[in-house]
């Protein structure tokens, strides 16, 4: 069956309506004025023809025009005040549903129904996402925009509602168009080139998935990849290896997601991860019914920055002075390439790892690791600490090499995910816990030795 | 490439999720308290499993429960009260942007935030459709609905968003899940089972065309039939003639939208159809080059009310006593066959009907009739007005047969829509004036003659 | 992906190369010629138009006009008999394989190129299998037909190669321009409309699958009407009763095969049935774990002419005087209603039943029932025989009320096949062969009693 | 609608066969027997196995046991000489049309009813186009081969009927894995990587058609590549041009068919490419009305040969001492890069180019250029000649680097084609003729100044 999309007949109309606005010179040339213009008039057509030469205008402007009209939007189109005003006064005067409703709408901003109608544009949900992108890198410097942030913030949520999110599995039969998104949004390993991503998609052992939508086109929002494997992988470099050796999907036991890339900045805080996760989790495990295991190979972000805090922590009473001394050597370039050499260094790693994971916490009480509260939240647990599992100079930048394994279990997902977040709980593997046991324990063994 | 929908996956977690929830003794029985819980707890898979829970215990309610389940929502979910005081104190005491930003947050109903969580459950949007064609039912008769009904139209016109919309072309190769749809939804000329409705979309000068929303699924939200013909027709019967003689698209000169259905009783007021016009315009237009026409055979479904009205109105003056007597005619059962016994009544209702679209209003000022009012509003004008055209005990019942023209000229529309959207002008064709100015003038011919 | 079909290419081209012979006056008028011209011409527009012209008229043609075309082909479209002895000439003279391919090409009837012609044109094969529908049904009065049916099935059986055979899965959501060519083609157990049609393939435990070819468009070759169920039936009326409950698939344990009809007189002897089963028993298989037993209700068509044939036969020996004294009551309109009354013609009829199947065979010592050696051939064994099974006039007025089930056992399927294609013999059930045992042991019985 | 499709089925087939007959220990290991075994059994599992194990046998082998293998079939598999004798015999006794059509029959090599069967194996028709490759490679050598290759022609021309055939537009949204065939397959003017590719088909003014066929998967047959363009090109180099500037595709009032491409080895003389351009034309005059011109760019392939041979043969006397010196320049390996010096040799090459075109003819007294007699055949004319058109190494070495246009004027494709197929006639423009008039009139103004 057939489907006509809007996006032509929405350009034809645009088209034909400005022309007739034009020969009545009603479009005004300023921006502000435009969007005065737009948030005002009755007019379908009008909106139609007004949103486009608003976003027609923005993308014309550099990021210092950019940021400046999102600097307006912030200042000049909160609520009328005097509305606002007038609506508390009825609704102290008198409490009905009523009343207060038309406070709500009130005290909405004017630049929230403007952002409603400039999505009425030609792909205005696109646009209005890069939009964002340029607010949120401008935030930081004008804090002004943190309130207009919330309109975005507001309307996408409803906007990507879930119902409308589509998983794709993408292979190589996948359009071209399509895939070359995936070389360029790639955010954990990087893929390099079009003979790379195929080594990621077309072999029987590997797979990609992407959420779409249907108002951004072929842009992705969101893929994993992921690795069937025979075991659970305790390092990124064998997985990824050019000569590794192909398995067939049939024999694999073990799923392993080993790349989740966001692809949208300007949807940052929109989350459809968990869902993405779950549900590839349920689609490989229909299809695959030898697979048992389905956890990541992650990387863990605020490692190192947590980790060199402490050790430059005069006041830190967990490191004694010989765990200082016995961790100089991950300062150097060269890592022990040995087994026997690294020994040390993986426990004393991973017993710090496992107390990174379970017993620090950030400003806000909440984990350090972002990586983990994602997938905390979404009902894995914790299940391997790795040491020397990522040594490229990306691995060691920010984890010293460390990587994990979250494991999703089908039977735990929905208590695992409640305990996280209704009560901070870190559910983790036994091995886990005894890393944090034996690191705990360590100075006594010390002392006793 | 093959998509794997939510829907499915969202059953599953939500069966974990309660039993998970069931083994933890926390799924409340009372539909207050479910919503009560739905509204406050984090837990992603509590909502799922509580929305369900709800969703399912709605739809086994009787219609007097439901009303009761939508009035407790009006009664207990509307904004906190003290916290909508407390942003009120502080956005009197301070001025910016964000205090503001609170108070609406504040005065939010929270009803809204419980309709979209609900909206998250399987088949969310469908099952919410549904519980506001109830509400609309039952709102004449509990006022207090209304502000909760804000709510759904608020949320349900951005998830109804434009973006969202699939225009697809119906016809006899579309699936009989689809086509029996159209049966059940046909409002303006019913379609008498499976041949009839062939008749309406197979031949090649039949068309049907529908919008779709991927969060409704199969369910049409409104659709239009449309005959080509090589005339402007001048009544609905011999358009409909099961014996009428076929003709080739490529001949037609002219497209006939005869019928534009809305499915959706829970959607009104939240509008597809000028956009759906439109569309279809565009689309037959790029197909057929040949077409030079496009326009309805409409009803006029509020001329006999209002003329009724008037007649029995004693201190009217626009009816003289011997318009009045010429009018008896239209009370009888039988009307006249041949053209000649009509001509004074087709003259006259002519002319009222010129009246009732060009000076008559409503209490808001409005057009009367409500399809002239939406064809109006797209930007149609007003073409031609036929008596005896719908002959039908309906056609009579409600127009006293008569029907309408609306002209939809590529080059006119956005003129059209704006001088009705901005200014209520009635753009109409010659003829039509003609109409008016005769029917004016006739007592002066009257008592001239 | 789109895909342009040729169908409108060939018929512009067709036209344009029409008006180009017309001009040229190069079209002759007499069927014949025509023939001769298509089969002579080298250029290929010339061969489109004449294609096509030959096909109209033959459409124009009453049946007596389209039998006499026929039987033109055949008595002028042999090969050229002074080219075959040339060729035998030459065989004679030296024996290499080119001389004897020569003889091979010499030798092909001229009608077959013609044929090959003919399908050039537009929906060519589509009317070609039109065309030897009727030359089947002439040819038992014109034998000289049989030779020019050989060119058709030659041919056929190359275009109708399985490869470009696709099953697929009809259900409620199919077109309904393809749904409504089952209502006509169901020849097994007919089908009432749309509503009769709905109730065989809407419900979850009911399910059609058919085969496709791109060359036939919506036309089905074969299809087969599947129903699950919690047993093996014994009779069609309560799998078909509208009253009956529906299971659900994931529960059912049996998949039967109720009704196999072909679709296209024209493709008769071209078999595509084998294929069609297998592929169904293993499509379901996968999709539904628990299904054990894939098994028919079919018809025994060739039951009652045999024997009746076997009673009317004074010099058999296989009925005693006291058989077919008992076997008259199969004779009367009305049969026994309870199950003591039928138990006697129960078992004489399975008794006969299993005569008919193991011992009987025809005047080509081949199985007597055509449903038989079809489920045989395709690798099913005979599973039981049941009585009082079909009781619809069709049922009794061709198998005095008999049903049997075969079984399609996947273990089983080649060693079946390859037992009864290479050495006809019939695989059964234990049941069956004592129903046999039973029947011939009777007499013995009967005396001993 | 899903289709489920045979190849999966027939493996499981293929595999449970196997396993039945191996257990009956009847699969013969020697390749002949194998084909013996083929030919002779009537059961169709033993077929699906025997192709199989035959046609995975012959994958395994090299080529010089591939051409053994194929020497082996045709000089077993020829028809049975004394069936063919008996059916002589009975053709000289008798003349009926049965007789004939036995002898038919009787003529026909086995090996034909063997490549049948074998089509019968998984993915067979793909693997038999790939022996059918091997087998034209060996025929110079082994001359044996020529007649077994009559087989495979004649039944690839039933099984490649024009009616399975579909055009496919390709594009950047194509499949990664259709897209790298393009790159593998192209021919004529050598797409290097993806990022060229892209150059080749993203652009709104380029694009890619090309034919595939149900049984051969993601393998395209033919394709040819469009240059939309505002003017006649008159060389290569500027059309694909990396720095050129892309035009609106609705601005180009030409299409310029620049590469044409074989993609299928083994399909050599089953020809596509007629329809493939036809269908292409209609294509793009109905989507983009403004297109005026549809013209190829052409090489020339054999013009050099004809011409370094006329050069060394010492008895023509087309050219002229005088010319032979002219001529020398084109040996150097430094054209003149300006016009000027370039001006005697462009005069000259374009006089001897419609000269080898119009006037020479090869040994079969065929136009000596095989592209011409491509597109002479599917109705174009020869319409310019470009000297310097191709400079590359390629376009010197074959046609010292001239290219033409042949134009199809979709009002004399019809008239073309058939003066070209059935009387053999060059139809050209004026200026070509012209070419010629001035090249054959040339020693007589030489002689006269």
């Amino acid at each position: 069956m057939s489907v006509i999309f809007l996006s032509e007949l929405m350009s034809e109309i645009s088209q034909r309506g400005r022309n007739f606005l034009q020969r009545n010179r009603e479009i005004p040339r300023d921006p502000a004025e435009l969007c005065e213009a737009l948030v005002s008039r009755r007019g379908e057509i009008s909106c139609f023809v007004l949103s486009e030469a608003i976003l027609e205008s923005w993308e014309r402007m550099d990021r210092a025009g950019q940021v400046e009209f999102l600097m307006m939007l912030a200042e000049r189109f909160g609520p009328d005040r005097q509305s606002v005003l007038d609506a508390m006064a009825a609704v102290s005067e008198d409490g009905d549903a009523d009343t207060f409703y038309r406070l709500h709408q009130a005290s909405e901003p004017r630049s929230q129904e403007l952002i409603r109608r400039l999505n009425m544009g030609r792909c205005g949900t696109r646009r209005l996402v890069q939009m964002r992108e340029i607010l949120l890198g401008a935030i930081a410097e004008y804090p002004a925009l943190r309130t207009l942030d919330k309109d975005f913030f507001h309307l996408f949520g409803s906007w990507f509602n879930r119902g409308f999110l589509e998983l794709r599995p993408i292979n190589w039969s996948t359009s071209a168009s399509i895939l070359e998104k995936f070389i360029e949004y790639e955010a954990v390993h990087e893929i390099n080139g079009w003979d790379d991503l195929r080594r990621r998609i077309e072999p029987g052992d590997r797979r990609l998935f992407a959420f779409f939508h249907p108002q951004m086109g072929d842009e992705p929002l969101i893929f994993v990849e992921v690795a069937l494997t025979g075991e659970v992988p305790d390092n990124i470099g064998s997985l990824l290896a050019t000569d590794r050796r192909e398995i067939s999907p049939y024999e694999a036991t073990t799923a392993v997601f080993y790349s989740i890339s966001n692809c949208q900045e300007g949807l940052k805080g929109i989350s459809f991860g968990n869902l993405l996760i779950k549900q590839v989790v349920d689609q490989l495990a229909s299809e695959l019914p030898n697979l048992r295991n389905f956890l990541t190979l992650s990387p863990v972000p605020g490692f190192r920055a947590w980790l060199d805090k402490l050790r430059n922590d005069e006041s830190q009473t967990l490191l004694t002075p010989q765990d200082l001394e016995s961790l100089a050597v991950i300062d150097q370039a060269d890592w022990p390439e040995d087994a026997d050499g690294r020994r040390p260094l993986t426990t004393m790693l991973q017993g710090l790892a496992s107390y990174y994971f379970l017993e620090a916490r950030d400003s806000r009480n909440r984990v350090v690791d972002p990586v983990a509260r994602f997938h905390l939240g979404n009902g894995a647990r914790l299940e391997n600490i790795h040491s020397f599992a990522d040594l490229s100079d990306k691995g060691r930048r920010s984890s010293y090499g460390i990587m994990v394994n979250y494991r999703y279990e089908t039977s735990e997902i929905e208590s695992n995910h409640e305990a996280y977040a209704e009560r901070g709980t870190v559910v983790t593997s036994p091995s886990v816990r005894s890393h944090l046991k034996k690191f705990l324990a360590r100075t006594k063994t010390a002392q006793a030795s």
